[in-house]
Formats: structure tokens, sequence, C-alpha cells
């Protein structure tokens, strides 16, 4: 007998006929002598009801209240679905955050999970009740209703594998599993069996968008297995775990992000300590800089460029202009029209020729890059937005096909 | 400084443009230097969009998932009215019934109140926040949500204004105040300024809808001063308490129940004790008897009649009728197209006559007569439900005309 968590998210709910299908497969799971955690998002769309609702009311309403508001959206799904579970005839206790035992910080709509205290899922489990977790929130230790912020029902989900030492942590979602590439834009895109955390976690990063990269994070620590699989086929997924059994692939993705702005600082006098002041200011405002180039120009000038979430990029600009341009830099410049291309792959480490391969493949598809990043296990580039579908396909062919 | 508790009904924070109403009734509350506790129940018809989420997947769920579900109707509803308090610069904290400190029975779906614990919502006064609180709902003993029942968030309200001494429990609604009569049916129905818990207990029961039972026996038990108001008009409504400033009244108003069925069973043998086991099967059951009327027939035989609540008028035959018809009954009737019209009055105890002039209003109006019940402060007749409307206009103006 294993202890499986499963976690469903707001799409798999969204209506009464998607609840019952989860029903379904939570008790088909039970039925086979496993003791199951469900972990549950709000229904489809219901979160963003709920948002138009404050904005009717007060954009600018508190953290606080916010949580508040949107932890109604898990209690909601979490009732429904241990009442679908009760129709197939099983036991089902469902659990909000503070009563499932997640203790959080107090940083409201993104709370970090500090504990977990499963002791009421045990105890209902041992009760031979099927246990549904409300995703996404916790209480601090004030006793006030908090939430983990974007993908935070992946979160929950680990966290509870990891409290209780879970044989397995299943992550439904509407797609098969983790493929070389968007399986909607690329047509030879292919389902990978297995991939490990490192792996996992630059494709998350890089916008594959499969899994939140804090879950992954998290199960990378506490070495919890992970399996990304479709609600509606049930087909195996892929396994996500720290050392896969085949080969280290050469490269196991490749992965587009759109959400990425660009911002050129033109004209830097070449004095010390300009660029570290400019990263720090952009630190304080809690805005992640990627990828920095800078290239040398003439008369001791220099051009910085980096790039930055797409959401940040005219809060980064504020946060710079005025003190690059009193500090004698010519221009400060915004390009949200880019993307960024990534491949990721345990096997590059070991293997010369990748990035080159990665180039050649632009190169035939007369696609420019504009900036060059590297780790040990990924490769990305910049190039512009309306490049990056083809781009993706091109790179993918070459390595895949 | 005064502590006012406010309750505010799902009619008046039905969209955000009510919910912003709200906000100002209780901001201008707490700006004349009031310290407020705010209590709210759903918005509109959420509930009835809940129930049909239930229906769909499972209309047979565990009382416990149904609170589970319901609680989060009010939980939305705090979180937006304590953004618009923000809205309008006041600083809020909305608390759901666990936060509050509502501890309950377990019987879900219907849970009593066993304790209220304000501390936090002190804490928050301390902190010179306007509170609002979920109404209707609580945690049991094992940390469980329970609601209250129909007629919860009266009950919360009043449990606030017990557990924290306060000055005065404010129910809003959407009539001005306690009327003689339905205002909706009667045209000279009058608004009264004072009545009593006892004559307001009496109404409640009798279908005036105005307040629930339960928060009236509260506010009576703890001397806690009520006022029914209009959310709308905001005009000074009606002081429930326990002594009224005026002369005892002689009836404070005149109250329809159309929620009621007659049962009658024909020619029962006139030996004792089968009226007490008819009974002591209806009680077995739940179901409340209200008024009853034995007479004496021929040979040694009489006819029970007695009325129950329409909705237990099917169980009530099915209970009876197999017992009573072979212990020698010929018949059992049930007719469900009954009125209960019933007057109060603390007066009435010490004015003869009361009875004689109601009658009279019903006969000058041709109104059949089928069953008396009188107490104290009460008489109530039992008619044909065609001419209820009618004998409400006749006897209000009898006596308030």
């Amino acid at each position: 007998m294993s202890l499986i968590v499963q976690k469903f998210g707001g799409t798999s709910v969204a209506d009464a006929e998607r609840v019952m299908n989860v029903a379904r497969i939570v008790t088909d799971t039970y039925a086979k002598g496993n003791d199951v955690v469900v972990v549950v998002s709000a229904q489809g769309d219901f979160t963003d009801v709920l948002v138009d609702k404050q904005m009717e009311i007060n954009p600018k309403a508190s953290k606080r209240e916010q949580d508040m508001l949107l932890a109604a959206g898990e209690q909601i799904s979490i009732a429904l679905l241990a009442m679908a579970i009760e129709k197939l005839g099983y036991h089902a206790t469902s659990l909000l955050g503070w009563q499932a035992g997640f203790n959080t910080s107090s940083a409201h709509t993104a709370a970090r999970i500090k504990s977990v205290d499963p002791s009421r899922i045990q105890e209902a489990i041992d009760r031979r009740n099927i246990v549904v977790v409300a995703g996404f929130q916790g209480v601090n230790k004030r006793g006030d209703i908090t939430t983990l912020g974007r993908g935070g029902s992946d979160t929950s989900a680990v966290a509870i594998a990891a409290a209780m030492h879970a044989d397995l942590c299943q992550i439904y979602t509407d797609v098969e599993g983790v493929f070389t590439a968007d399986p909607r834009k690329v047509e030879n895109a292919k389902k990978l069996d297995e991939i490990s955390y490192d792996e996992m976690l630059e494709l998350a990063t890089l916008g594959a968008q499969v899994l939140n990269n804090r879950s992954v994070e998290m199960a990378k620590k506490y070495n919890i297995e992970l399996e990304v699989l479709s609600s509606l086929t049930q087909a195996p997924g892929t396994i996500v775990k720290e050392k896969t059994k085949m080969e280290k692939m050469l490269i196991s993705g490749v992965a587009k992000d759109t959400e990425v702005a660009r911002i050129s600082v033109k004209g830097v006098p070449n004095t010390p300590g300009i660029a570290f002041k400019m990263f720090s200011r952009l630190a304080k405002k809690g805005i992640n800089v990627d990828i920095i180039l800078q290239s040398i120009g003439q008369h001791d000038k220099k051009d910085i460029s980096f790039t930055v979430a797409k959401s940040h990029g005219q809060a980064a600009v504020d946060a710079l202009e005025d003190y690059v341009i009193s500090h004698g830099a010519s221009e400060i410049l915004l390009d949200e029209d880019v993307a960024k291309i990534s491949i990721v792959g345990a096997g590059m480490e070991s293997h010369a020729g990748v990035a080159a391969k990665m180039f050649e493949a632009l190169y035939e598809a007369q696609i420019n890059i504009r900036m060059i990043s590297t780790s040990e296990i990924k490769i990305s580039v910049l190039i512009n937005a309306d490049d990056a579908d083809a781009a993706v396909r091109a790179i993918h062919r070459k390595f895949f096909d």
C-alpha cells in the first residue's frame, strides 16, 4: 500500500462533469489499495470572477483581504470534489489550508510555506477517508488566511508529499506530460518518459509552464518523485526525479518564453560601480534580472543590456532612468517585442557542439540572435518575438527529427 | 463611545453598489466615534448558486461537506465589504466564523453556538479597525466548519453583541422595521417604534419573517437591545427590548403564516392513551405540532385535528396512518390549503374583548374560523388559505384604523 498525493488544477474541476471525472481517478487510485490525498485549485475561471468582484469595489484593496477573498475559491472546489467522491460510495474529508496544517509566512498573496503539520490529514486517512485539501492557501502565525501566489497548488501538493513521505506525487494537468517542445506548436514534439529535477527547473523557468518552479525545487530538496500527466487520458506521463534511468539526454526540450522584456542603457561611462549600482537599484525594487550583456563602445562608453520579466519592464526603466541619465548615459530603451528561446539538457555538460548546432538551426531559419546566455545544462537566446515559434520549430527539428 | 454591532443580510450586499452602500453606513457609524463590528451574510443568491453546484454533483452529500461549501459564501462577502471600507479610507479586518471565535455544536447545517470568544475581534478593534465578521458560520471542537442554519446571521450578530456587551445590535434588512402587518399587503400597516422581546418572538414564530427567532431569544436572554431598520432609507427602525416605554399596546401586529397544514384524524375511539401515542410518534420524527383541537363525536368516537409545518404534513400522515386506522379511526386527512392568522400584543393579558374583536372582524369579512389557539399575548386562528390576505386586512382595520 502506497501513499499517493494527486493534484488537479482549475480546468480539471471546472464543472460538475469534470469534478466527477476527477472523483473517478481518485477513487480508482484508492480502490487499488492506496491512501490518497488530493490537492485541488479553484474551479476554472472562478478566481477571475472573484478578482472582477474586487476590481469593481477596490482595485487597491489590502493583500490580506485579497487572500480572504481568493481562498474561497478552493473552499468551493474541495467541498464539491468531496461530495463527488461520496457520490461514488467512498468516504471523503475536505480540509482547508489551515485545517490541513499549512503554516506560512505573512507575505499575503505570495506567502512561503514554513511548515506542514499533516496530523489532521493523517487522522482522516486513518479513518479510511480520501482527503481533499485546498491548494494555494495556508494560515500565518496570527491566524490570518494567506495564499501562496501563482502555481501555489503544485507547491501545496509537493509540500504534503514531503511532510507525509508520500511514495508519489502526481500533478494532473491538461497535457500528457513534459514534451521536448510545446506540442501545440511543434508537430514532432515528443513526450519525455523521465526528466531530472534540474532539467525540469530550467524548463519551468524558461516558460514551459508545465510545473511551478517552487514545487520542483521542493520536490528536489525532499527527493519527492513527481509525475506530470493528463486528467483526461490518464496515460502514463513524465516522471520527474533526481537521476533518470536513461543516458543523459543531449537535450530534453526546447522552451519559449515571451513574458520577457529587454532594457538597453546606451553610452554608459566606463567608470567602476555604475553597473553594480544599477542592478542593486533593481534588486531593491524586487526586479530580477536574467541575461546581462555588456558591450564596450567607443570613447570609454559602454552599452549595458539586460532582460527582466515583461511585467517588470516599465518599473525597471522608471527605477533607472534618472540615475543613468544623470550619470552620463545617453538613453535607456525598453523593448517588449522579444522572446527567449532555450534548450535544456543534462547531456550538454559532456557534449561539445550543442550550442553550435542550436545557432546553426537559427541561422538556417534566418533568425537573428540578440543576446546569448549559457549554463551547464541550458542555452538561451533572445530573439524578436515574431520569430519565436519558427525558432522553436527549427531547433526542435535539428535535435529531434 | 459605544460598541455597535450591525448586521446586513444577503440582499444588502448583493452587488458592488450595495456593498459600497453598506460600507458607507458602517463608516458613518464609526466616524461618529463608535466601535463597529459588522456581521454579513452571503451575497444575494450566491447560496443558491452553491446549492445548485452541489445538486448537480451529489444531492445527498454529507452535511459536513455542505457546510464547507456554503461557508465560502460569507467568506466572499466579508472580504468585499472590508475592501469597500478600505476604499472609503478606513481600516478593516474581516474574520471568518472560526477566527471570530464562534464555537458551535457539531450538528452540521444546524449547529448551535456554544460560546463566542471575541478576543480576535477585540484585538482588531483595539487597532482601530472596523471588524467584518462572517455570519451563519462557526467551527466545532474538531475544527470542522459548521453553519447555523436558517437566519443564522441574525443569531451571529446577537451572539457577538452578547459576548462583547455591545450597546446596540442593529439588524439591517429590506424593510424599515417591524410593522403592525405586512406593509406590502396591508395599506395602513404602521411601523412600530418599539416592541418587546416576547411580542417579537410570537410575531417571528407566526411568519412575520422580520427577525430569526433564535436571535430574539438570545437577545432576550442577554438583554441586548435590537434595532430592526432598513439599509436603504436609514430611517429610525423598530427597537426590540424587554420593557417598552409605551403603555403595553393592545396588539402590536397581525401576522400570517401559510406554511402550515392541518391534519384531521376522524372517528378515533374514545379510549385513553391514543392521543398521547399519536403525538409521541410525531415527536419521535421531530415533527412539531402547533394548534390541537379535539372534538367529541358520537358513539364514543372523537375527531382529533392539529396543525404542523406544511413541510412536515405528509410525513405526519405517514407516521400516523397505519397506527390510527388499526386502532379504529375511520380516516386521516391532510389539508394544505390553510393559513394561520395571529394577533400579538402584550396588552391582551389585561384587556378583555380582544378575541371577540378579532372574531368580529373575521365574521364581518365572512371568513370562516376552523381552529383557534390562544396564549397570554397571542390569539391564532386557522382559516382557508384563500382568505388569508383578506383576514389580515380586516383584522388590521378593526384594531389600527
